[in-house]
């Protein structure tokens, strides 16, 4: 078998059988093929795509192209969410409690802000003290003890991933439905959970920009996961604008706990529900999405999820008390007032441009090795859809010195758009796939 | 400028700009555009083609990525012919002495056997002492005293080419037609031809294998050498069976002597003097193809060409004596008749087919390293078209050795179908491009 002649086949669009696929694979991760081959074969499964068969096989070989979690001797149900990233999506802290408490056990792999996305990991590493790089072990226990655990990836899970991401990310190859596939699922399943729930998110501020591009991605992640023999829903989510009015990484903290508290802004709520009644129905712990959605609202009503966060961040190293003392005062000196020129109803906050102003600013990154900020970001008085007088503050924006908010501030205003009329606002569930 | 982004302009089908292309043609070169970006990059654009300004640019691009050949100072014109590979293409050795007798320079620079084709540089070897490996300085001596010389690249000539095409062999971006036609146009330029006649082979023995694909080439090698500002003729020729009767190192020295003394076979002599026509006009010297034939038949019958093709073979080494003596007996020990299992008339003999089984005789090679053989190859009896009786020897096939008359012999046996109905001929110059 020559790597030449699996990519001419790729090339002229014919599917690749299991073994050619896993030579490939093998042969990249082992160092017998040299990274040009793999990257023209990357580009010509840009063009040609995957079918399922294939978009499977890819992901099983990357899933065994290292370890896997072993949970073994805890109680399941173990399910996962996976978000495919946005601006301001802090879901995954609220989620992770409050689906716990409902007796589901999630075991969260979470990574890093990256480009115009903000990352769980980032975020939770804002909270004093609290650390997200733990070991097999403390991962387990954490799990048995509060029935979620938050951790980063460790080198040893899907090697192929990490170095297939790093040669499309140089080659142009990361827009494929099929390899974004492989690389999320293929993660997932490493972690252990025995069915997963996908926010793909749809609009501006996300990788998907158009609905049909998501809904591609969307069905992919249900077929080629149902093909490995998990339970799988996908879960379609606008991200025109940043979700909730926090954005930011001690911000979003602080706004997730306003949610455990059940006093958390619409959008972010009823995505939050919606994917963690979804999670119940993967774990057996709700008959159907809209039984699922109640059991969520009494948990919340109840503290527990509350509870069981707080009891995490203590367990994961987090200053509680430390924690709750610095809502709403953990902010930078340098800030600056974004108001609307004129008088009407806003009708679009680009949540991409949020993102990116936010790379200005501390909350993200663009390279990997670049440091975040907890204090900075944003904090909007108001959202899509709400009347503005001329003059009025839409938003206070944090930046780690004068000059970030200096850079930042054309991508800031020009973010921002305010019309003469009122647009009904989009729906913030676009479309859910599930094949429970 | 970063190589990603040419990459994802490229793969969107947008035309690249003069510096984006120099970017990474030039970086290649030097080292700082590593391999697996540059394959992609090829990948796409096989995908995506190139616009005629594209390919001009590139090629451009790696004409000056090494040394040119300096002829000033000698008096020209100076036409070149380049053939895309066939399987008894002989032509070069022929055209080079009868276009040179008609006043009109040949500076030719020429390749070796690989795959299932032939190279010109292999079967002058074949002349005992005969080198083809010239200095510049040789290089136009020869030019002067002959009006032709014959040798290969030299590692200063488009060194671009050389570290591009081995790159584009091992990753399944060879098929692309302005990838072709920018290496073979680059090279051929390089030179220093003023103009240049293509033969583009078509059929199964050729690179292109329909006429179509053929006329793609040629007419991108019209296009592209017009835009840099050389006179350029293609012509599009059959290769469906092999060219001429004979095919091997020596074997076609021998055939080439015997077109210079007028005892050619048909097919062979008609494509020879289209070609040598059509350099005659594009070097001045006919007013017209059909003056240029009219030309070369005279200077044939003058005994001029044979003349100064064994002036030449002297100049470069060879022993003209010897090779004169060789006519007819410099054949193998190892042969096998391949004979007609049916009566009939001869409906194809398969010259993809002929030239792999070559590779086994040893006549060509597979890899560059690989030895090539003198005295080894096809002679055959009958073209197609021909009335044959059952058991009728239709060629004589000499091998290195008996190991490989065995491995060759299947293929030798499945290149010659006999039919029952006699059909009529194709014709073997089926287009041509000028744009003199």
């Amino acid at each position: 078998m020559r790597a030449v002649d699996i990519i001419m086949k790729k090339r002229g669009g014919q599917e690749l059988s299991h073994e050619e696929i896993a030579f490939v694979i093998k042969g990249y991760v082992e160092g017998s093929i040299p990274e040009y081959q793999v990257s023209a074969w990357l580009m010509a499964i840009f063009f040609r795509g995957m079918s399922p068969r294939e978009t499977a096989d890819l992901t099983e070989l990357m899933l065994h192209s290292g370890k896997t979690m072993d949970l073994s001797g805890i109680k399941g149900p173990f399910v996962d969410k996976h978000s495919t990233g946005g601006v301001g999506d802090k879901v995954s802290l609220i989620l992770a409690p409050l689906v716990a408490a409902c007796g589901v056990k999630v075991p969260m792999m979470s990574g890093r802000a990256l480009g115009h996305t903000g990352g769980t990991l980032d975020k939770l590493e804002s909270i004093p003290g609290y650390k997200t790089g733990l070991s097999e072990a403390q991962f387990r226990d954490f799990i048995q003890k509060d029935g979620f655990a938050m951790t980063g990836q460790t080198a040893e899970i899907v090697p192929a991933d990490k170095k297939l991401y790093a040669l499309r990310d140089v080659t142009g190859t990361v827009e494929s439905i099929p390899l974004i596939t492989a690389s999320i699922l293929s993660k997932k399943v490493a972690e252990g959970a025995e069915a997963l729930v996908f926010d793909v998110k749809s609009g501006p501020g996300a990788f998907m920009k158009t609905h049909e591009d998501s809904r591609a991605l969307a069905r992919s992640l249900v077929d080629t996961g149902t093909a490995m023999g998990k339970r799988i829903v996908s879960v379609i989510t606008d991200m025109s604008e940043p979700l909730g009015a926090m954005v930011g990484n001690f911000f979003e903290v602080e706004e997730s706990i306003d949610c455990l508290e059940g006093r958390g802004p619409a959008d972010l709520m009823d995505v939050t529900l919606r994917l963690s009644a979804w999670m119940l129905v993967a774990g057996g712990a709700a008959r159907n999405v809209e039984e699922g959605v109640e059991k969520c609202k009494a948990a919340l009503a109840s503290g527990k999820p509350r509870e069981l966060f707080l009891d995490n961040v203590k367990t994961q190293g987090g200053d509680v008390e430390r924690m709750l003392s610095l809502r709403g005062k953990y902010r930078s000196a340098y800030s600056k007032k974004l108001v609307a020129k004129e008088g009407g109803f806003i009708s679009a906050i680009d949540a991409y441009k949020i993102g990116l102003a936010g790379v200005y600013l501390g909350v993200g990154r663009d390279k990997t090795s670049d440091p975040v900020y907890p204090d900075v970001g944003f904090i909007f008085e108001k959202k899509v859809g709400a009347a503005v007088a001329k003059g009025a503050t839409v938003a206070t924006v944090y930046g780690k010195d004068e000059a970030s908010l200096e850079a930042a501030w054309p991508l800031v205003e020009s973010a921002l758009a305010v019309a003469r009329e009122k647009r009904a606002p989009a729906p913030i569930v676009l479309e859910e796939i599930s094949a429970l």
